[in-house]
């Protein structure tokens, strides 16, 4: 391919709308054109990337012996309404009729759809074990697409299902998924990805992974511990907290805190550490309106995905007016309406004196001791980790905080779909059970732009060789030059001959620096510098984007030096 | 792969709602599963079909300088009211509003999107020419999906769109997606594929040509010449009527038609024969319901698409209620109101003598001289062509009319989309141009339909070896028997190593005849049989489905004997 012929523009600016450098470098370097909130066009560059990404995760799961079918985009209302997911999922499921006024519904994940493929199919327990995947787009109506490709509303996905007899056997190829999805992550070019636990969320089911690539831009929190291998998602970290009691026992006391509007102006105001207070938030339930309050000591934050889980419904936060049964600003859970539930997190458990919300109107308790004045407590875990904190695994206060970009997980969904959509198979004895599932996705989309993320300069991405849309870019220096075009020309056929990928820079007119910029910009990952210099002494340059390689080549062997190198790319990446 | 392991079922009975036989086949194959009306899931088989078609397409389309692409299927309203197809398309094109009630649409095709993708890419005349595709879902919301694959409302298609600098540069580019589209009907086993002139329809544009593939199943009428060349689409064939007057003079008379209902019965009344008559066909613009009449001789159709271009608007038959204009029964050219506008169709000029309505209720005219009562006329091509026709290219009466099923298309576009949506480059004198459009598209999984369509029996598809499942089908006949199944096994084994593609039947416990039947009904290209009779004798049998090869050979050469007749299927389709 001649770079003149290339179907793209790059950009010397950064667009002012992109907050991360991989979808600046992407929008800059003509991968990809943004067409409406959260939805993209792929040039030539990204697709051919991302045709990369699917050949290589195709692979993979037919090494697992994976079998690849289509579901769907569009599907009947019904096959949701089996799951019970076209009532519990809130807006990001996209639900229209058609010209009929049948409902249908967009699918942003498909367990229903290879649940219906198969419940007939797996109808005998010689069926089983089997793995069903698909490579196709999907659109969730996400409420803030962000981050170009890492965050995107249509995406492309490789979403794979297994169906087993029981625990044992999921539990066996869930480890086959999980050492295909390491490989996977390792041909890509970023090998340093690691699995944290994660929430299942509204997947449903029990053990989960995700595979996250550390990295600042990440929306995700990873709860990492610095002496042991615990790594979890921050939605899924448990949060130890072991007060100690100071032996205090003021007495419950009423007190007039006008103007005091957060829990820091509280605490300034009790001349007291926030971590003696008792901070409440407000939440309400998605399907009912109704209120559950969050208590947690002043110093932590609500993790809403566990609340959300304990609860058993989808929250947001409270819009409190003048009729709810709650005082605004002033809420504790001494004297809370009855009318409210509440849970206590456990950072709360054994502390003797907290400063509180009196459920009055300008006024605030102190001296609280939660066992002392409300009787015995089912303290819940509720908060978030902080950094420092103690790690449930070996015990020790070691937590970090990193952020991250989940670019894959695997859920062991257990009989959720399998049982709402009636599948069930005969055993030997021909009793009847229900299959138990697992599901495994990729985004491609945004597994490319991940890798991006992880891998540019201030000047271009720098892709891996498995991965980048080209694996050798030739730049002509002076294609006016005929003795130097020729020898250009030439090495172009020659690799082309050996089913070298090229891109081939003879752009007359544009000078050498401009064509290393592009070059950059685009980042193939070995770059041939044809030049009138180099050739006077039969040389040419070659060199990787990375700049782990620089040389300066003979033109006779140069041939065999770049299928060498290229050969060494692909070896680093096994 | 081995076949007790392929996710999969097979049917012995044809399905009742299953009307034409590939759609029977391919269901009880255990190709495709239905969902919902018109949407499909693709098994494995299917898919590894969908996935080779898919190669083919994209290797003859990156030959003629294509580069792939991805666009969205969802895409912001604002595109199609740019093109104005937002509004001029009826129901098919599905609209929704997503999450903050902004308006978006699935795609349908996509030349909008391809516009919006290189709209500045191609602002100088120095980029030309060039060409886009994609290979992508698309969802259009059909109003009667039929015949399994055929007609869907899901699909995935290659799309592609090239854009140029001149007409000339169009041409000829036309002409080698034309050559491209034929290497590939010949690549995926149907060589027989014809082109036709055709309408372009909503698409806009002028000279197009769709790909028929002749067959008694498909929704399309062809008209072909049996002395020419001649071939088009029944929407865009010309119809030449030559009619000579015989003289006749008698004077315009109005005659009570009570109960006559029909033009059959009309010209049973006057005992004249049907093709004196002027028959009414009386339709409502989508846009306004304002009433369209179409007059053609009784003997003719009214060409709906014809008329639909003549009238520049979308067509339905009318509603016609008390209030309307128009005498129901007895609506003729003659003191017809002039609030509705009418057409006369060629096959009227000349005519001498006509019973035709007389815009009273229960009376009807007899004797009507269109010229000589109405004035002069302009007469238009409104007819649909019939068999026995005269041909517009050689004028010989011999057009027939067969049946076809439309496996692609390519349309010359012009500037409709670059003018509606702005897109402009300057040629070398810096003014400024609308570049010139064609569009290119095949319906991936019609396609497989089609060529199983064309190539199958009572038994199953016999599916060319290009898009074949697989490319052999290992029976081994009792493998309880050891030396058998080692035989076997090892056969698969020595193939699977030259990467031949094999499907593996060694289930115990199924006669010989289910073997064959399940083989029939797969279609796999060659077929070897592994048995214990012919093992005793160093032999195993080799057969295509095609039954053009039936075979017994040693044991020792059965490797070689395979490998040679598969690279001939593969020879024949080139």
């Amino acid at each position: 391919m001649k770079l003149k012929n290339l179907v793209s523009q790059r950009f010397k600016e950064r667009p002012a709308d992109c907050l991360i450098d991989s979808h600046a470098l992407m929008i800059r370097g003509g991968y990809m054109k943004y067409v409406a909130n959260g939805i993209y066009s792929e040039l030539p560059a990204l697709r051919r990337v991302t045709s990369k990404i699917e050949a290589i995760i195709r692979e993979e799961m037919n090494a697992i012996d994976g079998q690849e079918v289509l579901f769907p985009i569009v599907m009947p209302a019904e096959l949701w309404q089996e799951s019970g997911r076209y009532d519990s999922i809130a807006n990001e499921l996209v639900r229209f009729q058609d010209r009929n006024q049948s409902k249908l519904v967009l699918g942003m994940t498909h367990e229903e759809a290879a649940v219906h493929l198969v419940r007939e199919y797996g109808q005998s327990y010689q069926q089983y074990p089997f793995m069903i995947y698909q490579i196709q787009r999907k659109f969730r109506d996400e409420a803030r697409p962000r981050a170009g490709m890492i965050r995107v509303r249509e995406f492309t996905m490789k979403d794979a299902y297994s169906f087993h007899t029981s625990q044992e056997d999921l539990d066996q190829y869930y480890q086959k998924c999980y050492e295909a999805y390491q490989r996977i992550f390792r041909r890509v070019g970023i090998p340093e990805v690691v699995t944290v636990a994660s929430d299942a969320g509204m997947m449903g089911g029990n053990l989960s992974h995700e595979y996250m690539l550390l990295n600042e831009v990440g929306e995700d929190s990873i709860v990492l511990c610095a002496e042991c291998d615990y790594r979890a998602n921050m939605e899924a970290a448990a949060n130890i907290v072991e007060n100690v009691s100071n032996g205090a026992t003021a007495p419950l006391e009423y007190v007039a805190t006008l103007d005091c509007k957060t829990i820091e102006e509280v605490c300034d105001f009790f001349k007291t550490d926030i971590s003696a207070s008792c901070k409440a938030v407000v939440y309400q339930k998605n399907a009912d309106n109704t209120f559950v309050v969050a208590f947690v000591r002043g110093d932590y934050e609500v993790n809403e995905t566990k609340l959300s889980n304990l609860v058993g419904d989808e929250l947001h936060v409270a819009e409190i007016t003048a009729d709810t049964p709650l005082t605004a600003g002033y809420i504790g859970p001494y004297g809370l309406s009855k009318q409210v539930a509440y849970y206590c997190d456990l950072s709360l458990k054994g502390m003797d004196s907290l400063v509180a919300g009196a459920n009055r109107e300008g006024f605030h308790l102190k001296g609280l001791n939660l066992e002392r004045d409300l009787g015995e407590i089912d303290y819940v875990d509720l908060a978030k980790v902080k950094a420092g904190g103690i790690c449930p695994c070996c015990k020790k206060p070691a937590l970090t905080i990193q952020r991250g970009i989940e670019v894959g997980n695997i859920f062991q969904l257990g009989t959720k779909y399998t049982e709402s959509m009636h599948m069930q198979f005969a055993d030997k004895d021909g009793t009847m059970h229900y299959p138990i599932m697992g599901c495994y996705g990729i985004g491609i989309g945004r597994l490319a732009a991940s890798v991006c993320e992880a891998r540019h300069d201030e000047y271009g991405p720098i892709f891996p060789i498995s991965i980048a849309p080209w694996e050798v870019h030739i730049c002509c220096i002076r294609p006016d030059d005929l003795e130097t075009k020729s020898a250009a020309d030439h090495l172009y056929e020659e690799l082309t001959k050996q089913k070298v990928e090229v891109l081939y820079d003879d752009r007359e007119g544009v000078r050498g620096g401009q064509m290393f910029a592009d070059a950059d910009l685009i980042g193939v990952p070995i770059r041939v510098i044809v030049s009138p210099r180099n050739l006077k002494d039969e040389k040419i340059e070659v060199s990787t984007r990375d700049k782990s390689v620089h040389a300066v080549v003979e033109v006779s062997e140069s041939l065999t030096y770049i299928m060498k190198l290229r050969e060494r790319l692909y070896q680093e990446l096994t």
